[in-house]
């Protein structure tokens, strides 16, 4: 049976986490919050490690799923590290959102090492995860890829690999900066409508039967803006992340990106205001405060 | 039988028109190149008038469907003008994705005249009209619009009041700003993934499964960039109106709006590089050549 | 002795006024609240007048400095208004910092009325005001500007003829959004140097012997910024206004100006931030805000 | 006597270098092209040397001047590098307008050797550079720059300390991302006013004497841009990239810094359209094209 090392048990993390669990692996789950590790254990039949360097020392393949790629780099490091526990011939798959320039940097690192790294970052959202229906995203090496197919085929109902290693990392932050644009400039074009007169709920209606529509139309507005539902699913703090990385991936591939660049900077802007707990929908309530009108 | 008055039988309104053509209506049409008109009319049925306001003389209602408000503006006044032609008690219903300041204004002259106005402006193209499939937006006086319902019925399955005379005009450019955003934006994307060695093809299936998705993801890259094909169905020029009239619904109503703003310079950039003839998706190629890279 | 009217005694129209009072000119003077215009009567010499009406009855030449263009055109109509107190031949000169559609409206209505109508906009603040060294823009017709030069050369040292009515308004509006751009972009600047550890004294004095200079950085930012004194002098709302009108030109002179627009959406959404009493320099605060660093 | 390094003979660095010709120091040159190196030598009785690292192994005090950090990073490396050449004790001015990142790498590079670090970019021009007047922004130790001041002094008139490492490199791209802005966000106002009917000439002189002027306004635009004279003085490349330097060095202290982004954009696309050889004040014709007017 093959033999898991899960690091990360978040709101993604967990759930993915779960398809893995005996009889489907030998699991070993660590968490920096090790409470959340052992009532995993405790829950599923894996075993809960003290550090990163004991989930992985028994391990063939390694997954992390952490908040970006900062935490990565800290688990990976130090006496208590990944790195110090690895044996030779383990992969290292990384379900983080991640950063394309960090995940080459960590390539190379484990390469010395003779650790393979792919960058694996999920879409789907936490439902997706419980449903084992991710979209999981690879960059690295295809032949790697294959051999841990199976075991990401556990959570994954469609893994793609898009290229070298980073191109994982960079396709979800695409992905996610699509989503950032559409939820600003939306919130906009709304605002306008509802202050001349147009109900929002009418302008979505209309517009999701037309070439406007977006998923953020579709979906997220309906749901959460015009219910002032807003729930916390996505922290904004981390979309704002990933809009900051597709805006570095425009820059380093030095394409002229004007909307991508100014995106990040509301998000940034809008980040500091409404801090770290805010949801991602909640940039609304910026654009909302800016234009004094509520989108209901 | 209602005596229906037709302006302008470009690609939109002249199967907008058909549908309206005899037995349905007594029905007469007026182009700006006689020639459509004439063509039409021994093809349909219809009459063909020489002047604007010859064909509005006998009607009940008034239909134009114009590039512009500006081209409204003109086929009203003059002595050849639909002013000088229209009873008290008839209704113009503009189908021109105006904008809400003319619009606002035609309608306090029509008011003097004992004409009521609707704006009107349509959605789902040549397809929607030809199927009579299509979206209309109407601003104006609801009761006025009850009487003209059934004629709008003939090419239009959803047929919405939005609000006060302007209110039409006003969500039709802001959801082909949501169009032009998403264009925009998806392209810088894809571009920089395409630099960065992710296939577009690839990152367009992982987006349109994922929260990044439009319309523009689902269906104008893969069918009209991937392929090269850019078919001309819709002018950047009409587009680039479109989206300077919702930026400046947005300014109007003091909502601060730099996503709106940004992409209708670009667009007016585009609009000027491209020249008059262009499709709206071809602004996708000035993306590629400030990239120095095809997303194909 | 010219008989001038002075509507608008303001920060700035006060001191203007003060230089056209007797013996200079027989003068009468209309201000919203009627004590500043009895106090300055009582103090100079001039007439006090109840209405705008009033004030132009016996008037040549009639000046108005008020807060915008929507105020001129309140105290031009109506009964008490000035349309109904000036005679055939009498010119207004408009010192407000209008826009220029507004104002070449104002002119056609007064043109009916045989009064000519000159756009005036003044630069040089209060200190200009009342050392008489203001720079006046005028716009409108050149030989009508000969004929009240001597009046304006009591407050302004350089008076120019800038082309049609609007011109005036325009170059003020230019000219204000260059210092909304300088004032925005340094703040940007200086408080990412902040952070990075560089004084912004020390900057800001290699910055004003270098190419970056701006008069923002040799005046503005020493003076208010790095003491924290941020004086009340030019009311931010106003600045917003003048970059709204600068922006307004560009896009109706269909000028591609990605620029001027962002730095407009970004003072109105700073405006509503800060509120109506709010210095123009005290966008500053906005962007420290979002650094959550003090540039000092 | 001291014995100086000079790497790079361009525009810049050769007037820098004149200045510390014999028998001022002991200086030997070192220039990717040869034959500018051998030229200066047998003009001002410097040596000329073949390598990098020939040129600096005998040097106290090495000085590089050139195009970008990427540069420096090549001349230092290899067999034939500075690091290759220089004793522990030498101290490493880099005249380079670098960026901070790959500044600070070089240092932590160049410790490990013994040779100290200072990023020390310099604005003034070639006539700044040809009167010993350059201003010299200083990052790093500041023992050390006591030390060199003395050489330094040969050529800069204001030496500044700046902060740690990247200082110096962090200000001067500041300082030229003002310029950019400047230059940009002026030639969008002139030419919004040239289509209104305002003379750009007429225009600049009432800006100059009011508070939207910059030294682009006072100096670049009434000498390179009214004159149609467009020197190539500076290239717009590396303009480009100083403005890309800033504006990474905002993100890198999140500073959300929309301003500063969208500049950067709009110049690297201008870089893209008018390619390697453009000077930076070429930009204005980029704003002329997309606006269809010359601001002369």
């Amino acid at each position: 049976m093959t033999r898991v090392a899960f690091l990360g048990l978040g709101a993604i993390g967990r759930p993915m986490a779960k398809h893995l669990a005996p009889p489907r692996s030998t699991l070993t789950v660590w968490n920096r919050t090790s409470a959340k590790a052992n009532a995993f254990a405790a829950e599923t039949g894996a075993a809960a490690a003290a550090t990163p360097r004991q989930a992985v020392q028994a391990a063939d393949i390694v997954i992390t799923c952490l908040p970006s790629s900062r935490e990565v780099e800290e688990v990976i490091g130090g006496a208590d590290g990944l790195l110090a526990g690895m044996r030779r011939g383990t992969v290292l798959v990384d379900c983080t959102s991640g950063d394309p320039a960090t995940s080459r940097r960590v390539a190379a690192t484990l390469a010395d090492a003779g650790v393979a790294f792919l960058d694996a970052p999920v879409s789907g959202g936490v439902s997706g995860a419980e449903r084992a229906a991710l979209t999981v995203m690879i960059g690295g090496d295809a032949t790697v890829l294959e051999r841990v197919r199976p075991v990401l085929s556990a959570f994954g109902s469609t893994i793609v690999h898009c290229g070298p290693v980073g191109s994982g990392d960079a396709l979800k932050s695409v992905n996610n900066a699509m989503l950032a644009v559409h939820l600003w400039s939306l919130a906009e074009g709304l605002a306008a409508l509802a202050k001349a007169g147009v109900s929002p709920r009418l302008a979505l209606d209309v517009i999701n039967a037309s070439s406007g529509r977006s998923n953020s139309s579709q979906n997220l507005f309906p749901e959460r803006v015009l219910s002032r539902a807003f729930p916390r699913t996505f922290r904004l703090a981390l979309l704002d992340k990933d809009l900051g990385i597709a805006a570095g991936v425009a820059r380093e591939q030095k394409v002229a990106s004007p909307m991508l660049q100014l995106a990040s900077e509301l998000f940034r802007a809008a980040h500091t205001e409404l801090g770290e707990d805010a949801d991602h929908v909640e940039v609304v309530k910026i654009i909302e405060r800016w234009a004094q009108v509520e989108i209901a």
